[in-house]
């Protein structure tokens, strides 16, 4: 049976909040990533990832929020950007909306980083909700896992399009890769993005930060193991009350 | 080729956009439709309709918003509803994101009424933007069309989770319909919906307002067909400046 | 003695609402209609109809807010429109000050249409008020009553300074008629109007949409006296709680 | 001819803006203003002294927000108070709008001290919009009038339901005034309400704050023509652009 | 011991507070005083002042918030103005903050009096919160002050760079007061600004209204004594539950 | 002569930014800093390296804004917490304030990591600004500075009342430093807190996060001058157009 509630009559759905009262609602951005990934990545990848933790716990996913905070992409074709603000919003009236229905959290599945101080917020303003909590999983343990599963550096602590995203997306939906495509890229570090607020669509040619020629789908899928498992006890330990 | 800007890189998308300077935004629902219907009734009927009037005229898809103005149903197991006034801030910000890179017409393509003011206000908004304008796109002429193609009447000049909705879906994807539990209910005129602020979900046992037993494939794709064409043409003229 | 809360003191307003717990507060608009109607017809009638209701119900009349979500008519001389969000506050912000005062129920008796989204997120925003309820009405049943009263038809569904709102305006304030300069003007069907954002204001040279030619007091009084039984008992109906 | 856009066609009131390029807007307030005075004092009076003013100057008079920011009675029957920021943006999108007019000056004439800072903010807000001013006007040299015409002093700085509000009352609309009801009531000074947030409410039994009871129609009248001439020539001489 | 939060760590914050459940919060702004003054004044009066009360009293006291509503100086070097309603909110969620803590009661201590009615807003809006009431000091009865200890008249009621201001900084901070550049400036009174918006910045040329010359720093001792005296007695009465 | 704006009149301030037009805004929060240190510690530092910098590189400090987005110590006393869009609304209220006395960059430089996101947001919604850039400095190099010149780990990567701030206030303001009361805390990582919305304050019993006890004034001296330098050259080469 599908873990989608798209795909879920109301009943469908009660019945698995009945048993499993936590939903998760994937989030991400429509934005570029260089020439030979799609928009859609940081969202594919969610999906991917809240597919495989819906099947692993119970829980059920929500359809994703198509658009974050991409401000930084804004003279990218194709890119979009919601206000952090509005962001918020979405995710906590969500969140209310199900804590009428039995359900008990809410995890976001996150793919695009710079959704973080968003995500903290909501879960925050509604941590003392009498019914709902709202948490928040975005690749844990990034930085050990990359060390381990990657050969390139990233892009001062970001990754974008790279050898880590690449990997997991020839893993997930090789066929919407390009590999022919994937460049190296490393621009010099700038101080008008780092300390101002220059938009990253003016450090990079490509679009991409780091070195994509190295992904491969073992390499993905090697990671998405680790972060299904991780995410997977993370929602097992939240509904267990851990 | 695809016509999805969540599978295109950021340069096929500009290609796109260079040749067809047009976007679709699907817009509708998470929300109850009966015993037998997907929550995603009103998202995947606006993602069909949009992807056919996109290989049509050479529009491009953005991603769904998935979440509407969907308060009437707040206690229907896995309803989700964003106010109002966030949904405007999504559509216009969504707007304003793509009149960056060429995108000279957003056309809302909706499955789910009760986003009609929000989407005229966000239309409203941007008419005076210097590049960009916002199109509203709901089930063209659909009291005649459903007159010619549908055997029960509507219930009060709403569709939901009916003969229409149901007839569309098995169009669509009938493997979501489980026509078994298809029911028939014509709920009390209610003036504390009509003239109050009652949820519609205290009206419907059910959830279907109408007769959802009488709905075929065949009535679904008849009127598919005309809303494609008819909203084809609107892209079309306005594309064209008529 | 008066029906106007504007007239009455702060103890005789009290002693109204312990007998009959009910406020009506008119809404409309003050934008052109016309060269043969003054810029204030939505709220002259939704007055006259307020004050009819109150003496037959005992309902209190509160003063009208005489601006309304006006946006299509920005361009004519006199109109004003204020955002729908800011009247949404207005209305919810009385009500809410009224039922400190025992108010239960505040009926918007409005002579605007494009006020009614706008009554309706009113209404429901306050519906789960342990206190009072919002109640919407605007000329109920108009499409039977002007079948039976009017002889042209209205121009897709808008009456706005046509044969029914000069009757209505000839039966209450026939001196603020000016029918020799009263019109008949049917513009074409337009896009930008229906399906995008473009104001009103550029489709009638008149300011009339429909035939105000065919008015007379009579079909007004005919009609005022149905949309007044109408209301009024939609006013008992709902203070006796049914 | 009216002075009062109500009643004026949208062409009439283009042929006065033509000539004299300034409108006024009543405010005050509905609140309960004692046993012998009705709520709609502060708004009767700011349309008596508009009329004047208009019929004085060719300026036109726009109907009256009947709604001021009333906090302080809160609790008093038939009182409705609206947020300040909800006030200022009523004043700001009016004037906006008629800015799309003609109309050079707003010119608000208030019958409601606590509206006044909203009035100063608004004022500024709009102040570098390239086509309209607003302009405040509240009982100009209130003090020095109110020493030579009255023979109470007034409580603190406050004019409520007081010699001086109740004589102009007697001036513009005796048949509205029960001076049988009318007291005489000096509430011990709050530090409540001037250093802390109470309600006025809480402090005088009657609701008047002075001594109705010496009021006359002489003396309003008297008063109403110094404001007259003084407002109207304001309103001269800021046209004159002086 | 400090009476300052910001030098005392959350223990002795608690102790103090719960020996005396109250804290000022200094409020002012930073804009033009003169020539001859720095434009911390409004601060630096604000700051003094507090200390001295708690001194007297036992209060804590916050760090000043250093910003106020300013728009009048909005092109005077060095002058910052934020928005009433962003100063409302800093005071509102500092005051709920502290709530959580033991504290009763918030005295903003204020130096500019541009801020008052916002701090009339947010007394307001706390005054049914449970556990905390903000209070509004300014000055207590400035006029009558005024007219004991200065020589010069003020400015249409207006304290600013003037005698007055310039006394109290001589008696608390003289270093920063450069006698030298004192002046005297009455500027022509100005209907723009008492009825309109104009900026203050444009009616006086050295930024003072008033006599700065005559100022002394035994006038300014002697106001502060009188004021601190008023201040510490309110502090004390409102938290004796008087 | 004092880099401060609070002591300087608008005269001295103009000269300043004539000659050097960047301010600097010293941001932080007033929270619980553990037994040993005072609430103003984020404060304290972000104006002593404001005070380093400016003398530095010529920029002028502007007073500090006292208060930070400090949720997750919203229980401990003294701890004051305003939302994060209200301090983003004083960040760009300021500098569109300054900007227009010719001040050409702002530079927040920061003591309380939990502001770093609404720096960010403030930096870009002003990017575009014609006449002011905001810059953000929050202890650059931070975790290499650390390896070099701390004893003790950081507490997965946060450092709050620890041996890096414990050293600076060594360093900066020995007197409000009880190193008697220092403590060491190493509290079990947390799910609720870094996956959650769970506070702080429900981590750590002493509101320490590391070592406090390995803290002296050398390294703290050592570790400001590494980041004056630093950031005084960020001053530099920004205003040199670097």
């Amino acid at each position: 049976m599908t873990v989608e509630a798209k795909y879920l009559s109301r009943d469908a759905f009660a019945e698995r909040i009945a048993k499993f009262p936590a939903v998760i609602l994937p989030l991400g951005a429509t934005e570029q990533h260089g020439y030979h990934l799609p928009l859609g990545v940081d969202i594919i990848l969610a999906e991917a990832l809240a597919t495989r933790i819906a099947e692993a716990t119970g829980a059920t996913v929500m359809p994703a929020m198509p658009f974050g905070y991409s401000w930084v992409w804004r003279d990218a074709p194709g890119s979009v950007t919601v206000e952090a603000r509005t962001l918020e919003d979405v995710i906590c009236q969500t969140a209310e909306s199900l804590a009428r229905h039995g359900v008990r959290h809410v995890f976001l599945v996150n793919g695009h980083e710079a959704n973080s101080a968003t995500m903290k917020y909501a879960a925050r303003r509604l941590w003392d909700h009498p019914d709902i909590k709202v948490w928040r999983l975005f690749y844990p343990n990034l930085t050990a896992v990359m060390a381990e599963h990657c050969e390139s550096p990233n892009w001062h602590g970001i990754v974008h399009a790279c050898e880590f995203e690449t990997s997991l997306m020839l893993a997930v939906a090789p066929n919407l890769v390009d590999m022919e495509k994937a460049v190296r890229e490393y621009p010099d570090r700038d101080r008008g993005y780092f300390q101002g607020g220059r938009p990253m669509g003016e450090l990079s040619r490509s679009g991409v930060f780091g070195d994509a020629t190295l992904a491969t789908a073992a390499k993905g899928e090697a990671m998405l193991e680790i972060f299904t498992q991780s995410m997977a006890d993370a929602v097992r330990e939240v509904c267990a009350g851990k």
